[in-house]
């Protein structure tokens, strides 16, 4: 039995057609208008998620409570929206959807007033155990209004038996499997922590001396932040009036940050964990130029993702970069066809092939990835018909054969192109003259390791390999299906 | 320390004068499109609260939820959210205010997923310990997502140790106090209960064998459905495949149904308790005539809520009922003031008097209560700046003289006229020739009582008295504001 | 060939059982934040229109112009519209609807800038010879850009061979047919005028020295103004710096005012031509009572139209006035009912029975008119049902034979009930043990005539008597279907 | 004296710092779902403004009018819309904004009813001589409804003395000055038109036998349309049932084209006048490369418009390309600064620098133009700050010294940076190191010129030069202010 609610998603067409981009969290202490710089982190952080967002302030006496959907610069950029939110310590959340929950009721941060005072937590990641943990809490009689994993962890921390607010939230938080990096704030302090693992980035910053917690430098540096460093992987900061207090309440582990971050959901000019993306995913496409050289006369990147590995591949190669499919630049907005005759047209609603670059032309189509190979064919045959006398595509990354688990929507294993496919199955189904993808140990080169260390490996790359480095403890149970929508809204 | 919301009363002057009606409930069990029929129970009861409403309904297989904020002919008359709300079983509230909650968060009917499976409850009335109990969920894990005392009825429920779902309701409710009449949805059931003293109207109906619950009858005639009877006082109905059955779970005690209503709250149309409310106002304004009489020209109802009154008045003293207060219709719209120097020219936005009827007359003004005196004020100025010679106001109920804590949203004491003034000094106040208050036992004979029964009243009337029925255990204290507060917040 | 809009109309089902009021207009010269002024005076015309309104003001640079579709105290009291509308002078107009044309585009005022300066017109009334003026006006070119008649007036002025502003205004008011109680605005005068035969209502007041034209006195009474006079029928007021100058350009003729705005149209607290509403009301009750009496136990008004007839009646009669029809307060509002299955149920939307008053008794339903029959039809139907042992209908006018082209919205003559069917065949269809009109004559009575002239007539009742008192040039063409709907988008 | 309007502008900060696009038009003759299709149409040409859009549809008995303030995407995509745009055959415009015009009253296409029929138009240019064409349309007693010079043909036509519509519209348009490329919509007929000078462009397609008409060719391959032919600078084009009739009603000139379509405002994929705008953009970034080398590290664009011209730089120079400043993506739309402490932050919303790349490095810094110098310093600066060793600036088109009067919404003289500042200190101004523009030569080389012809030029480049190819009437009086604001309007 389920709860249905009032909220529908915009599903364009292509959206199930690329791994889709996680949520992004920001908290500051100690600003005057703490607020208001979080609004422009988040929207420095809106390519992790874009279609709602909240903030909560606190200003020494009351916790001010804001949530919208909606593009940030549409719903906080209100004087009024942002005059709500008093004081000088703020936490927000953006995130990518609000399927499968009922609406604003499932938009972080969440709030919960506790015996000892108010708690706000904000979380990117997603809890694999989520599912076992709030059956156990319903069973003592807790009541959960969101379908999120999120509120789980502040049910944990409620029924925790610690006395401290800091001890509760160790207490709960060691009991989460899986992916989190997560902004709190309650009324004397804000928290960060990250899981063992480290799968999703944080990093921590200065303004002008007030705190910052971030989900990537690029929220740094709209503001003129300094960077100060990574949270570490089982690292928990604690912020005070005093500073920063840093702890380690997990078990000690390998961490094993996710790769995909590299390749597709960081934005390029962040750097985590010492690697700034542009530079990997440029490097990427002169691995990928390496391993899987073609004689051709254009590199064309797919828009906008396939831009820095077209360049690195371009720089590796020899081979001339332009831009032979042009993006139509409004179309992040949804555009829904109208009309039944209108969507039997096959409309180029997102690019256009610009021919007279095309035309007789031997094009290597560089795209950072393949999930369904749907918009691949798309694109393939747009710039086939644009002239193009052969097509080779080249992959910024192996294969993605696995779903996440971590806070990343994908589609169920058997939708994923290459879990049924081989590689020259999957260019026939594109209709590629050549088709290849990075090999693992070339992607891992990329980021400046020599190779993946299959003994340990040093990333979570399980889309790729299928080796998940955490228990998935509510998906080895009957509840498969609801597992996944929770993957969906979370993150 | 609390949390403050995004939403914002629009507080209209004027609201602040009068006794603000509570919270309208209604279900429906067995019946095809169920929550189309609830929509246009609510909007029936609309005089009960007409700023939110809510409807969850049960389909066999899942629960729908939908909440808006705005009058039920704006928000739940679209196709596509009633085509939401599936199913044969439905339940739905109507509030007045979203005041001081975190604005759907506080709309009604709340739901909550139990081990057990999900269920509903809708409220109208005010739990005067649930500050109390909620601090004691809190203590052992419990977590609030509004700031309604309705959801601590959903937690005493969750923490129940009873086995089956009837028992952990009747668990919890046995351990509320204050006035309650609630409607609940499980997949198996339609619950249906009210407080011992039976303060808040609950009646069934019955339409083509579908069981309806109600707030008041008029919500019964506006489908056609037929009248069954009340639900008694300390009366728990359980609705299932089988029909209805009855309980008493609360220790017998007398009732005391909130005179109130007859007063002002429910729609003259509406049979509570045996007695037509329009019938009983009439007597009302008979009985006043008979108390205090006086020598005039015409008696003149405020509009509209003095009409029956004042019809009575004029029947039981002969002289003659004439429109001289013409409402300016759109006026129960909020309308804002734009500029201040508008603000200060007085205008007459709600009423305007009928010169022509008023010059030189001797006129009795009829009114259902004095709440602040504000609007009194105005009203007699503006009788008397039309050309009455004399102004006599005569009220349909005693003087309000204590808040009250049972669903209605009421002032505080300091600020109830008749608590700081003698009748003679709010007749100067309020600068009419003469005023005068229906007596507390002219008032039971209109409700055909033969006078209060001191020892054992027949009806609550504390609004009046001050001889609250119940134990006020959030009242007595520190957290009084909060309390209050919590009175506007539920119904 | 016509032009389609993106506008449609909420058509309720009984929307088209009732004489839809016309507009209202609204002036004010020579007052700080006029503007402000004129949306108060708006807002107690709101029972003349209540769908659409505009306001342009002036601040001796510039005109100002707003127009939005909504109530007026949803849509012109927020503080930024209001901010926009600087000077001291404006004008307004509120209308019933927006129908058959471009939503914004035929929302009054209009506007026109000429080559003398700008020039700002609101309109009550209906010319019936716009559609010949328009043609022979794009015969010379030129371009209308919306479907109102009024636009006719302002292209009449354009091309005037007048030299001053007002003798070109005398030159377009004097080509036209019908009804009309104008107020225009230009850069240096505020100007009111009423067609010949004064068929709508126009008053003159004052504000602390500041002129007013306004529909109707209940406007002057909202912001405290004094009524100064009537504008007299075929009068034309010049307001300047200066004060009022009259003119009287038209060829004089006998007045004739529209009688139904004392039956149902006007605000019963108006005073116009020297009547009150409200008595005109209630003598027309009392002749009522006269001309049909009947045995009965009740008189109960259909509301809330009927009431000060029914007042008038049962005073007339001795008969107790008594309230046996409730209002659903909100249903003012569009209530769509939102399935099938519920369209079917027949719900009482609009009034319920008050079936404990009713029961067993002979009563007396008095409403103001029968349009279309369909109305009376479900209210005599729910009377009976709630018991009623004998129902007998008064009507408060005579029979309504004949369409009205002067600014009133009314069904064609062939959906008139009265236009086919005998008043006995009229009672059956509404099943009432019997059914009364009003004389032709007891209506003068009620207006204090002692019958009507039929030589020359005092009155305009072409509603009542066919007796149209101007000429119907647009009517007597072709052309007959798009007169109708010019009718619908003016007033 | 003007007339003062509802509406106001989002003016971004940034916004008087660029070149606006103007506006783009589209219509379809002959196909099911015209409308539809024209949605699609107006979609792919949004670049040239996105602002406002309204399409005019007829399905052979009546014409349907739909404006929207808005994204297509967002406005004209829902069902309810498209469904309201009837017939095979419609027109539609897009523009870039609202300004100083009252709303929608200003949004094309313009509809006018003439004596013989209903006409559509919609309008890419500007007319430089509409205000004095006004004025004597208003001496003989035409109203204007808009302050749009589009309106201005619509009267032209209505007065012309010719007898068929195709006579009166060329009457209208040979009187125009000015810039125009116009689609009209009859009942028999869909025309287009482009001034003798072809200043904007205008093309024709054809979908399975509908003919088209589209501003640029990157709207036919949205929908699959091929591309026929260019309309030919004086040429009109009649399209009926029978096909494709072409005249010349201008006398001949030699056309002059706006040679800054190839360098900012049309798509890179589209074709114009046989150049692909793409190519022409990557070859003026050789002749830069060529005209005023520099040795650096990196060629970095600013972002999106600078992108084509620096690949052909880099081509051109050898230094790599690479993207080194990020654009924040979703800032295309509106944000505001919420708070004053945050508007001194000097945050980055548009960009930000990717610091890794610019460290230590010498950058060649390409955008396409510079108008009033802020932008360009504000990303100087962030270049500078993110550790650039030297920055050079290379500009993709001459210095812009003077207004555009052809529909494109440009700052006046005095606020153009090179209106007056020379090279040196324009560099110094934005702080580089170097500072280089194209010369007005090396762009006509860029677009296949052998060098511009001084006695004839091949292409209007008066915003370069200051040489107006047409006379700008408006513009020699007094009425200066108004014929500039009139610039902003149109389009």
């Amino acid at each position: 039995m389920t709860l249905q609610t009032s909220e529908t998603t915009n599903t364009l067409e292509d959206e199930g057609d690329a791994f889709r981009d996680e949520c992004g969290v920001f908290g500051i202490y100690g600003r005057q208008d703490a607020a208001a710089v979080v609004t422009l982190g988040l929207h420095a952080l809106q390519h992790r998620g874009q279609e709602a967002a909240g903030i909560v302030s606190y200003d020494g006496k009351q916790f001010f409570v804001e949530r919208h959907i909606g593009l940030i610069g549409d719903t906080f950029t209100k004087q009024s929206v942002i005059d709500r939110l008093q004081g000088s310590r703020a936490i927000g959340h953006t995130r990518y959807s609000t399927t499968g929950g009922e609406g604003l009721r499932n938009v972080q941060p969440f709030f919960a007033e506790f015996a000892g005072g108010g708690f706000a937590v904000a979380h990117n990641g997603n809890i694999t155990n989520a599912m076992t943990l709030q059956k156990q809490l319903q069973k003592r009689g807790a009541i959960f209004s969101s379908t999120s994993d999120t509120e789980t962890i502040l049910h944990l921390i409620a029924v925790s038996s610690g006395t401290q607010l800091v001890d509760k939230f160790i207490d709960a938080i060691t009991q989460l499997e899986g992916a989190f990096s997560l902004v709190g704030l309650s009324e004397k302090k804000m928290i960060g922590a990250r899981d063992p693992l480290g799968i999703r980035p944080l990093v921590l910053g200065d303004l002008d001396g007030a705190y910052i917690l971030a989900s990537e430098t690029c929220a740094l540096d709209i503001i003129g932040a300094r960077f100060v460093r990574d949270i570490k992987p089982g690292e928990m900061v604690i912020v005070t009036d005093k500073g920063v207090e840093s702890r380690f309440p997990f078990e000690k582990t390998k961490p094993r940050f996710c790769i995909f971050e590299y390749v597709y959901f960081a934005r390029p000019d962040s750097i985590i964990e010492g690697r700034n993306v542009y530079e990997a995913r440029k490097k990427i496409g002169t691995e990928l130029a390496v391993e899987s050289p073609v004689e051709a006369d254009l590199v064309v990147p797919v828009p906008d993702s396939g831009v820095p590995a077209a360049i690195g591949f371009a720089q590796g190669s020899g081979i001339p970069f332009e831009l032979g499919i042009i993006r139509n630049h409004y179309v992040g907005r949804t555009f829904i066809q109208p009309t039944a005759a209108i969507r039997h047209m096959g409309v180029k609603l997102k690019h256009n092939a610009n021919k007279r670059m095309l035309e007789g032309k031997r094009v290597v189509l560089v795209d950072d990835s393949i999930v369904r190979g749907t918009t691949s064919q798309k694109i393939v045959q747009m710039v086939r018909e644009a002239g193009a006398r052969e097509v080779h595509m080249r992959i910024a990354s192996p294969p993605t054969m696995s779903s996440c688990f971590y806070g990343v929507d994908t589609p169920e294993k058997a939708k994923l192109l290459a879990s049924r496919m081989s590689i020259e199955e999957m260019a026939d189904f594109i209709r590629v003259d050549s088709l290849a993808f990075l090999s693992i140990d070339g992607l891992y080169r990329a980021v400046n390791e020599p190779s993946r260390n299959n003994e340990q490996p040093q990333f979570c790359d399980a889309c790729f390999t299928g080796d998940y480095p955490t228990q998935l403890t509510d998906h080895e149970g009957v509840d498969n299906v609801r597992t996944l929508s929770l993957l969906a809204n979370n993150g």
